[in-house]
Parts: C-alpha cells; sequence; structure tokens
C-alpha cells in the first residue's frame, strides 16, 4: 500500500520550516547580524535536507561540537583548529581581502601573533636563544602597486624555533625570540636574519586531531615565517612567506599556503647564511 | 591607480581553496562520511565568500561557539538548545521521516525523554504527584495508511507539569510524574488522563539565550504532550500533540509546531475534564 502513497518532500517540509525560522530573525536590530544570520541558516538547512541528515548523524554532531568545547581551554582553541582545518580561516580571510592583482597574497594570522614584539634595526637577527638551525637571511623591497618604494613600512615578523615551537608556546624560549618589528629604508627595502624555518604539527591531541586521523589526514604545516606588514595609507597584509624546499607545502593541514608566497631558501656563494628574497606588494586602503 | 586595477575575485580564489579542503576528505574510509563532509564543507564556504565574512566576525563566531560549549553541563545541552532553536533539530525530523501523504506528520524529540516509562492501563492517569492543573482525558485511535486498527500499538507519553518543569528536571516530582506507556486496544483505541499542558520556556540562561534576547525572540513552547509511537513493522513516531488555546503556538521556540498536530481541548458537558482527540495514523516501515 504504502509505495501507492505520495512522499511529502522534506524539500518541501524544510522550506516552510526556514521560512518561519528566518521570520523569528527579522527583528535583530543590526542589519549586518540578519544578513549573516539569514545566510548562515539558508546553508545549515540546504545541508541537513541535501544529505537526508539521520537523527543519528545529528546526535553525533552534537557530540562531535560538544568534544570541541570540552577540548578549548587557555592555551588550545580547538574551534579555531577545527575551522582552520576546514579551511574555513583561510577561507575567511580570501573573503575579507579583497585583493587586487599584482598585491601580495594574504594568508592566515594563525594563533600565534603576540603583539609588541621588539623594534629591531635593519639586518639585524631575530634569535634571541640559542638555535642550531641553518641561519638564513631574508631581504626584500615592499612597494606599492605600481612599484613606487614604501618608507618605514613595518614589519612584524614571527616565526617558531628549530624545536618546532613558537616561543609563546614554550616556556623555554625567551618570550621576544623569533619575533621582531623591522621598518623599511627609504627605498623600501629590509632585511632581517633568522634560521631557515622547519615545518611543525597543529595540535591533534583532540577532537579534531581525530577527525584528521578519521580522514587519514596528518597535521602537519610546512615551514614558513610570519609577516605582517603596514604602512599608513596601506591595507595591512598578513601573509606568511614559505620555503620552496618543505614538505607538506601540498597538504598544509590548515590550507595557509599561496603558490606566489613560496620562495627559495638559497645557499650564498661566501656560505654560512642561505638567502630569501621576498619582495611585498601593499595596495592602498 | 588601485581603482584601475582588477580585483581578484574572492569567489574563484575561495572555489580552489575548497577544492584543495574537500580532496583532504577524499581518504576518509567511510563513503557517508565523506558524504556529509563533502555537502558541509561546500556551504560553510559559501557561506564564508557570499556574505563576504571580516575576520572580526569570524573571531566572533569563535567566541560564540566557545562559549555554547562552555555552558554544556550534564544538566544542560547547549549544541541541543543551539540545534533547536536554529530549526535544525525540526529539520533534521523533517529530513530523517520520509513522512508520506495522510501519515501522522513527527516533530522534535526534545531533551526531556527519558526511557522507562512506567505501563499504565486504557485509561489511566499519568498523574502520580498532586497538582493543581485542569484535568483532560486525551482519546483517539491508532490506525494505519488504509484507516485500519493498530492493536497494541506502544503509545509512549510525557508531559511537563503545571510547574512547567518535566520530572526529570525536577527534584520535587516522581521520576515517574506526568509519564507512561499505553498499549491500544484491538480497535486501536487508546484513552489517558493527565492535567491540560501549559507552555514553557527553554532554558535561556546561556549564550542561546543571549542570542534569542539579541534576535528578540522569546524562549517559550507552547503548550504540547510528547508521544512516541511504537508498533511492529511501522516506523516509529515521535511527535507532540498541541494545545490549540496555548499562547507561542505561531512562534515555537524551538520550532516544533506542525499545523496537524494542534487539537482542541474541549470542555465536557458532563463538566470534569477536557477531552482532546488525538488519532495516530502510522506509514509502514
Amino acid at each position: 500500500m504504502t509505495s501507492q502513497r505520495t512522499t511529502i518532500g522534506a524539500r518541501a517540509r524544510d522550506q516552510e520550516l526556514l521560512d518561519d525560522v528566518l521570520r523569528t530573525f527579522e527583528n535583530a536590530e543590526d542589519p549586518r547580524l540578519r544578513e549573516l544570520l539569514s545566510s548562515a541558516l539558508r546553508h545549515l538547512h540546504a545541508f541537513v535536507a541535501e544529505v537526508g541528515l539521520t537523527t543519528a548523524e545529528w546526535q553525533a554532531g552534537i557530540d562531535f561540537l560538544t568534544a570541541v568545547g570540552r577540548a578549548c581551554t587557555d592555551a588550545q582553541q580547538e574551534f579555531i583548529l577545527l575551522s582552520d582545518t576546514l579551511g574555513l580561516s583561510s577561507a575567511t580571510e580570501i573573503a575579507s581581502a579583497n585583493l587586487v592583482q599584482d598585491a601580495t597574497e594574504n594568508t592566515v594570522l594563525g594563533p600565534f601573533y603576540v603583539a609588541g614584539a621588539p623594534r629591531r634595526a635593519y639586518g639585524d637577527s631575530v634569535l634571541d636563544d640559542p638555535d642550531d638551525g641553518p641561519r638564513a637571511v631574508v631581504r626584500g623591497r615592499v612597494t606599492d602597486l605600481d612599484g613606487n618604494s614604501i618608507a618605514s613600512a613595518t614589519l612584524d615578523v614571527w616565526q617558531n624555533a628549530s624545536n618546532r615551537l613558537y616561543a609563546v608556546q614554550d616556556p623555554s624560549q625567551t618570550l621576544t625570540n623569533l619575533r621582531g618589528r623591522f621598518l623599511t629604508r627609504d627605498d623600501g627595502s629590509f632585511e632581517l636574519r633568522t634560521i631557515r624555518p622547519v615545518p611543525y604539527p597543529i595540535p591533534d591531541d583532540g577532537p579534531v586531531g581525530r577527525m584528521l586521523a578519521a580522514a587519514g589526514r596528518h597535521p602537519w604545516r610546512p615551514a614558513h615565517i610570519h609577516f605582517m606588514v603596514s604602512a599608513p595609507r596601506y591595507q595591512t597584509l598578513v601573509t606568511h612567506v614559505f620555503d620552496s624546499g618543505s614538505d607538506y607545502l601540498d597538504s598544509d593541514a590548515v590550507f595557509g599556503v599561496r603558490d606566489s608566497l613560496v620562495v627559495d631558501f638559497e645557499p650564498q656563494p661566501e656560505g654560512g647564511e642561505l638567502l630569501a628574497r621576498f619582495d611585498i606588494v601593499l595596495q592602498q586602503r
């Protein structure tokens, strides 16, 4: 008998429900909040209808989010890890940047930025602690889209040590280690000394780590140095420079790699230091 | 100058990123997990691109989810409240039901169901504690789609007391109060005695309550009695019967109301008890 009956489409029933839900947020005072909620609700309901979500799967989703919440501590933000490993942090950087042709690409800030890095002079090293990593110099010029020098631009730089950890994660490091703020000279040039960066795994001892394992994914990020570059009248650029010799460039656990940000760390004829060139193009506000 | 430059579309950049993210889940062993992740990721990335999510808004989202996680306790599941108040629990019920024409509509289970309610005889009351609410009798027949009686179907019934609380929430109530399992007679009929249900607010002292307040929404559910109806060879039906005289029928905080589930609690000529008729049609598995 049942087979002769008309099934009432789940989509039609859900459309009516979604309309009801959207209506309840029409009174939210902030128009941007209404816009965000409306888009988020449409996509969440479309997901449920599209996959035919079962109540058991819904419960598994609730349990997962609850476990992610439980894993959040002062030292580890598991929801940021979740956003990072689903590419949503990177997508947000892309959505919020409004990048123009020829400007240097931005990428994720990451959880290890700390404001107030020490001022360092042109050519100085960011190393305040012993580190047996290979020495490198990073050299470049900061310009506008037409190639004009930007003088006195600030480059805020941070990087992990050869033990894979950032100073902020590692009580054994001086808090200023591998951090520094540099200014460009009148010709837009900058130069800083550091160690060659090494890959590191993002924390994978929580539910996000279990998700990565279930998907057969690794938790590693390719070797990189963070830059935040700012100058009056220009958009602040949050980006990395990646080492072209690193593992994991094709499988960054947080999807931060952009091809235009990958540079060679080249041995120099006089030996000793590797040289990485990284020119930076800022766009106006 | 900048105005002459081509903007690099955020959507194009995000499409490439999304493809990368989807590729990393291709190795997940469970095909259903792959399907769920693929759909969820497409919708989440579409949301970020569509609204042009800013990093500040992203951070606000992270903070909100973290607060929801912190508010989860043994007594209160804030993620379920979030799902309920966004209509996602109701949408999941709809998506998973595959309802056919003429079958009784299902709705949300809610957080207050406890298995193992006491067996009660035809016509018995579910009241084990004193309650000064108006008395009501709920009477109906359980049939298949062709109107044939279903004998010995089990109706698992639960309801809040006149103080708004379910026994499971309220140490002052006997744990069996306003709960019971009834069997249909050979003609499919059932009858149970109870109190007229009253509206109640969902817990609104956490971040979900703050979200409701920000949207100008109230936390109330209209008066209802829960039913879980099961019989061999039929799909188990999880539903409510709503009181047509209740407030909040048009603004249920968890979007559980279906027009077909709203019935009158009518005064009887002999006085004393209100009568609610609720016929139930089950569909085969």
